[in-house]
């Protein structure tokens, strides 16, 4: 009989070109030109989880489908719910990418595409790992549902009203999630926390149409102006968020937590000398690793205004936008925190202008619970691939169906990520290392077992 | 004979109607895929002049050509030289037009389209004052030169050059210009002051590339962020330049000026609900009008960075970028100002990111000499056609090119604007009211006249 191993190796080239297929699609959620390739990317995976003996079925949802499947051949054996998104980030700036971003290109050891790491081939390593078991044995050693949703980037409005009306179908003992990065390379870890979001976007409306600044500078108040003063209000000389109220909800890191991050050896010159930048600024009295994973945050992620073209156009623009967004952790609240930075620019937009905040969705942060048996299982399982344990990481990341999985489904998640920190996620010429694709598979397959052995 | 009065009555729709095909040409001097349109509006300019019987010619330039004319009929009677430029700015955003902007439409009493006021249908009343004499007469009452270019609105980067090159060419006693707007509707007035323009580009790099934020969020200097702070540090809560040294060369405003400015009567509640703003804030201790005309400012004309497109996309953008400017009154020059600029903005810039300053072109402030021949002559047109002395006031634009002729030339220009403060130049929807177009035509011939006269 071959064995997981032998198949694994044979399968290699075959894996590869599946998972370029499902790179190819376009499947940006956010962009409504787009729909179409959603339904593509549906039912590829659909398909294949068919292919492998599962009973699959794609769920239509006021946005994009889900796609549903269930193997349940052993009866009294633990139940996975395997979670991932089969949606991408938008791909700009196009320009800056060295091949087309839905064109897949394996650069030296990496595969280079948008969704490469985020998320379609880190969801497919369990695709493949179950695939492993059906093509040696014909059988898997646990029941196992996949939940594979199209809206992850854009806050999977239409997932937890799934949750919600299929609790029994959903049904499970634990959630397995592979969506975050690795400590290092060779170095697996169980992600045990992730951030919230809370985002907005700001409008400043100012005159009812633009100016000519000469005509009328000095006697209008500047939309652009006063947004940038709104933005600067929002921190302190200290690098702290100066919203009044936004550190109240936030638990202080332990004495114990902030020994196990040090014990890590984050290295902040090889930090800053990735992103070529000569200081790595934040919020004062914290190191750079808790500030990207335990503490909470307030990022501009965009700001446009006035003329953005070439030349010198001498506008006093009518109106002036910003998005910002907060990382959250807990026991901060995304609908809190919104309410806490509408008051703070509230009181902080000067005369002569108005500002409107919208709300984007937002997501509540998480931390599970260590101790959980699929916790174990999923660590064994890494160690019998990578040769170490994993350690035990937050993630400054946000994936608010984890939240939902728990208060929803009663659900622990594990995330065992097979990314890496500079895959780019969000960024152009994102990768997904090709080591990490063949491990993650294997510990993928690995891990169904360890979770079959600790029911025995 | 027919007279002037008779020749325009009778002339008033064909008028119109070249006006109309000037405006059909997108002249964007900004836009180097109108250089062929550039081409083609200075063509022609120039076969209308030569059809008056003027001595037309297109100079061709580093950049966009200028078209010189001229009529010396008259020995020992003065020369006037006539400035314009049929440049115009780009029409964006262009979907907030109510029709094409480069499809002139008559809307009630105003001829909207791009360049209407700013300045094609203002430099044309001089060409239709010059047709009214010849076609009446068949001479001028003075010696008339036309000097048409094609760069204003990127800062006339070789008309200076081309002043400095022709002295002997382009030797004349006054300038008149055309390219400012009336104290009001009905009240004509003579400029006398114009501010002058220091622009730069900000540009603020921080990490190598796009971010995901829930990743970075917290250990890396936002661009956006860093910008906002620089941005609001260029003001105090006072509204004034916070920048050091901003002020060491302003001119105080005299007592006598500032009754003048007072007696205007200017109506700051009308200026704000003109623009739909409910206060006109500023720097302290000034009028508006002293704000908008008289004072020196900082405005930002544009910002932009990270992600703007629809939806919510959790990006730390690795930059972001300004485009701002100053508007300079005596003693201030652009120059002087931009190191300013530069010094403060490098004093202000947070570690973890860079910053770079570009700068664009800028221009010097003036005032004329108020008892100019000249300035007479166009007082007495205004009062013949319009019924009232005009007023002395200030301009809070810039035509750096006033400067240059004073330096170059030795010239003064009187400003004899016929548009009015809401015709929303460099905006959407830009107009020119026809009655100042034809009243306008009008006063430029009887300028002619009044010069003629002077120097009898």
């Amino acid at each position: 009989m071959t064995t997981i191993d032998e198949h694994l190796a044979e399968a290699r080239p075959r894996h590869l070109e599946e998972l370029k297929d499902l790179l190819r699609i376009p499947s940006v959620s956010t962009d409504p030109e787009h729909a179409g390739d959603m339904g593509r990317a549906a039912m590829l995976v659909a398909d294949k989880l068919r292919d492998l003996g599962l009973d699959a079925t794609v769920h239509p949802t006021a946005g994009h489908p889900i796609v549903y499947a269930e193997w349940l051949g052993r009866p009294g054996a633990p139940t996975v719910l395997i979670y991932g998104h089969y949606d991408v980030q938008p791909p700009d700036p196009v320009e800056l990418w060295r091949n087309p971003p839905f064109e897949p290109t394996v650069e030296g050891g990496d595969l280079v595409a948008r969704g490469a790491a985020d998320d379609k081939g880190q969801f497919y390593c369990h695709v493949l790992g179950v695939e492993a078991h059906m093509r040696t044995s014909g059988t898997l050693p646990v029941n196992v549902k996949f939940l594979i949703e199209g809206e992850e980037e854009v806050g999977s409005p239409n997932l937890e009203p799934f949750l919600a009306a299929n609790r029994e179908l959903l049904a499970a003992d634990a959630v397995l999630i592979s969506d975050t990065h690795m400590y290092g390379p060779g170095q697996p870890s169980v992600m045990w926390g992730l951030r919230g979001l809370a985002y907005v976007e700001v409008h400043v409306v100012g005159p009812s149409h633009d100016l000519h600044s000469g005509l009328y500078g000095g006697g209008v108040r500047n939309p652009i102006n006063a947004l940038a003063a709104i933005v600067a209000s929002l921190h302190d000389d200290d690098g702290r968020v100066a919203v009044a109220g936004f550190y109240d909800r936030v638990r202080d890191l332990s004495d114990g937590e902030r020994a196990e991050i040090a014990a890590l050896g984050f290295d902040e010159a090889a930090f800053r000398a990735e992103l070529a930048i000569d200081a790595s600024p934040g919020e004062a009295g914290y190191s750079v690793f808790e500030r990207i994973t335990a503490r909470p945050t307030l990022d501009l992620n965009g700001i446009w205004g006035g003329y953005t073209g070439e030349g010198a156009k001498t506008v006093l623009p009518s109106h002036a936008h910003a998005k910002l967004s907060c990382r959250l952790v807990p026991d901060q609240t995304p609908g809190e925190v919104e309410e806490l930075l509408r008051a703070h620019i509230g009181a902080h937009t000067p005369a002569g202008v108005r500002v409107e905040v919208v709300s984007h969705h937002g997501g509540v942060p998480f931390l599970c619970d260590r101790d959980a048996p699929a916790v174990e299982a999923a660590a064994r399982a890494f160690e019998r691939v990578w040769g170490r344990r994993p350690v035990f990481i937050r993630g400054g990341g946000s994936i608010p169906i984890v939240a939902s999985f728990e208060q929803v489904l009663g659900l622990d998640s594990v995330l065992m990520g097979f990314g890496l920190s500079d895959d780019r996620l969000h960024s152009p010429n994102e990768k997904f290392a090709l080591e990490n694709f063949y491990n993650g598979i294997r510990t993928c397959a690995f891990v169904l077992e360890e979770l079959g052995h600790a029911s025995d």
